[in-house]
């Protein structure tokens, strides 16, 4: 079987681009056809059901996916990864040349991992964060007049911040009480300052995040913040911990009190799992929270090996996502969370997916053909409704939606408003908005038709626990990396936001006044701009 | 002249589908056509300059984009609008027609106001809100115990509250001194636990905002919160206020402290400008500086008047757009703030620009066959250089990009590393990438090579202040109306998210056991479910 095949190359193709020409028509349905997909189209594990009877497609076009899938090997080179397999590579290019072992940070809870050494790393860091967490709340690691933490200052950008940050936004209903963290990123200053205002430094650890030591905004930011403390007489050594490569410059026990180490099997969008994301949710939540968060990500990303795409739902929605953007022709991909927590998980998804697979190369170094990443984004509903849901239902752009929902709150304070509560009328709103993007209704003033049409899916959990949010997130790294598979590219790489920094330095360097290192142009353009 | 002409009725039209064809190559800019092109397209105004010199455009171009303007009429639409035509309708269908009068809330620096009635009204309703925090100030207008409100809880979605909340971000480092504001909007219950969990009740004024006083989550929401203050013994009515249309039955002395108005001329996105935002914003930041928010959007609106597209920014980023997405088929828009203190600004114009423009039928209510309103989408950077900007760069799908920018920070908290400043690190990103998007570079690794020819606009100002923010607001807000006209859509309705409504309504009838107005596919959607 070869493993590094384009979905474009495989038989399944053919026939898919013959039964793109007549998609399921949503709009048709009546109460018996309705009930029947109803019925065959949900795709249910221990934390999810999926339903996808309101995608256009039927059993012709999943028989073919399903074939796509498995003359493309998607299960078995998730496998391979897993595995511990050199799949952050290119042949006949220069490239990182690395695993991909991201699904071992939390493969802890079989006999036998997937991939034993880098498990073992993960664990021998997880025993270092248990003891550090142990140490805070015992009161033996404290500030200098002896007063325990009660924050953490996040300081990472990228994939050393949004992951992070949308699972402790997420998951803030589980906080330990009297615990606070905050995320800092931009190099903006006024991103410090609106943070440094509101942080309580005596009491707050910093947690600087850079997998090399030697990120520019980390490192501008973590000076900002110790300034910070020096301006209030605090001694920045005793505040401030790393994650970090081991080895790295910010390795460094003179300038750190603790670091914590990452490894370079695990690239900063896939890292939530590792310390980049264990310490300052540790921190947030407590050890035995990140373990049940843990275990619901290993959950999932066993369940990702099902090969029956009909069983396997990341398997299913990268499948879903290709038809829709490969075959229909749809540009972009909404995520739209019914669950508040959830305000910055678009965001993360974002740089999950675009960044992995916003590529035009294949992995032999031939520029493709075809479409590969689309355009991910989204917000809350049902705020969304109130926004740009127009043009979801009537624009002439066409938006494939993902739904994703909870049947209970998290802190469970809701009412009884003319009859249902607020949860109720949250997943009311939701199936709802599934039905009328699928079936439309004719009006007699045009303007207020619904073409109908528009495609989606629903995912639906018990509610958003620390358990729940690691299978979120591990069924949508899944799925990300199914779709690179399927479009032969390497979805573990980020070369195209190198230019960008060469570039960057060179206006830097005529902004110092650097002769050496700067351009004329860019000279140019910040005279001409006045932001010399 | 014919003001409801499509773009592509236009004698433009041809030319420029003929020009489309081959659009400027910015891959071949060398030092000279660069420095000719950075002369060139430079669009300044009092608030900002608009930087083109990276779109796919050459003078043939931008002539016939002159054309397209003037053909369509769009300025004089603008003015028509201004003074108070009926431009929210559709002819030949049931719509709401109504005048568009948003302009007219900040027309108050002139002796002469475009619409004298509606200025008249801003007028009456800013002197009652002049004098409400004056009470507030004084402790006049003070809680039970006789304290003063130092929090104001906002409580309205979409157009109620995605304008007031990004300007709040956006400005908060202009607060008063010890004022706080939360915002509350969607019908999640775990929105409002979160935001009730923070607040201070008894020192909190709650501004509940509808223009029908009937939105279902604000209602939810607000008797949420009553219900909040009667747990702690406190008497709603002392803390609540309304933001509302007239005679709505929002408007009720005996459960409303104060009622603002808003009128059924200005459609909720396009509230920012009115009562919907200015009392939050005014309990927020002081009166006076809602004064200098309100002069940068009215000088605006007096700017976008222009027909000279190149000295006008709003028409020229219309033009540009439309460009973009109509002739050289890119589907979607982003909006990069670099300026962390923007970072819901993309969201605000997410729902301006998608829930104006998301149309499929003309104000002649005639199916439309061309492509109307883009995705819209967007976060901060450098936070997105290192998430999504990877597909902006490498990609198969082409993003055009609007970047903003400030040559000063606001809180003026910034230090040197390296020899730069990180105001300094921020702008040469931003350039930078603008630079990386349009030459692209080659590589002998096919996986480093830049294609390049990826357009880009600036928007440079001083500092993000309210006047610039006013000025940011109504230069984004002429945009849109602007493409819409060109578009001949009706930019000012939203009969799109009926549909999601009414069938909402029946889940929840299902739901509450209220066998009259369900249906029975919404119960065995909701059984299916589990979800009933």
């Amino acid at each position: 079987m070869r493993t590094r095949m384009a979905y474009n190359q495989t038989a399944a193709q053919e026939r898919l681009a013959g039964l793109k020409g007549k998609p399921f028509d949503l709009t048709g349905l009546d109460e018996t056809s309705f009930r029947e997909r109803m019925g065959k189209y949900i795709c249910s594990s221990s934390y999810f059901s999926l339903y996808y009877w309101s995608q256009r497609l039927d059993e012709e076009v999943l028989v073919e996916l399903q074939s796509l899938a498995d003359e493309c090997a998607l299960v078995r080179q998730f496998q391979k990864m897993k595995n511990g397999a050199v799949m952050n590579q290119i042949e006949g290019a220069e490239s990182e040349k690395r695993q991909v072992l991201h699904t071992a940070c939390r493969d802890i809870f079989v006999e036998q991992p997937c991939h034993q050494e880098a498990t073992d790393q993960a664990v021998r860091q997880l025993s270092k964060l248990k003891l550090f967490l142990e140490e805070i709340d015992g009161g033996h690691l404290c500030n200098a007049r002896g007063e325990t933490f009660t924050t953490l200052i996040h300081v990472g950008i990228g994939g050393s911040d949004l992951g992070p940050r949308s699972i402790c936004e997420a998951l803030k209903a589980y906080a330990r009480p009297g615990r606070t963290v905050h995320f800092l990123s931009n190099v903006d200053p006024d991103d410090a300052a609106a943070v440094l205002h509101r942080a309580d430094l005596a009491r707050s650890l910093v947690a600087v995040v850079s997998k090399s030591g030697t990120t520019l905004e980390t490192l501008t930011n973590e000076e900002l913040v110790r300034k910070a403390f020096q301006a209030e007489s605090l001694d920045p050594a005793k505040h401030c911990i790393s994650i970090t490569g081991e080895g790295s410059p910010m390795d460094a026990p003179q300038r750190y009190r603790r670091s914590f180490y990452m490894y370079d099997y695990i690239g900063g969008r896939y890292s939530s799992t590792s310390m980049v994301g264990l310490v300052t949710l540790g921190f947030f939540l407590g050890y035995e929270q990140i373990l049940e968060f843990l275990e619901g990500a290993s959950t999932m990303d066993y369940l990702s090996e099902e090969p029956d795409i009909r069983a396997n739902q990341a398997l299913l929605l990268a499948l879903l996502g290709i038809w829709n953007h490969c075959y229909l022709g749809m540009s972009t991909q909404a995520v739209l969370p019914y669950s508040q927590a959830l305000h910055r998980f678009p965001a993360h998804l974002q740089q999950l997916d675009m960044e992995s697979n916003g590529k035009s190369v294949d992995r032999q170094a031939k520029r493709i053909d075809y479409r590969s990443g689309p355009v991910l984004w989204g917000e809350c509903g049902t705020n969304g409704q109130h926004a740009f849901f127009q043009l979801l239902h009537q624009g002439t752009e066409i938006v494939p939606c993902e739904f994703i929902g909870f049947k209970r709150s998290q802190y469970g304070r809701d009412m009884e408003v003319d009859g249902t509560s607020s949860q109720q009328k949250l997943l009311a709103n939701m199936l709802a908005q599934s039905v009328a993007l699928a079936r439309g209704e004719d009006s007699d003033s045009p303007n207020r038709a619904f073409p109908g049409n528009r495609p989606s899916s629903i995912l639906l959990g018990q509610r958003l626990t620390p358990g729940s949010m690691g299978a979120l997130l591990a069924l949508y790294e899944a799925k990300v990396v199914f779709q690179g598979f399927a479009w032969n590219i390497n979805s573990f790489d980020q070369e195209g936001v190198q230019l960008g920094k060469v570039l960057a330095d060179r206006f830097l360097k005529e902004m110092a006044g650097d002769k050496s290192g700067g351009d004329p142009l860019a000279g140019f353009i910040l005279e001409t701009t006045g932001t010399l």
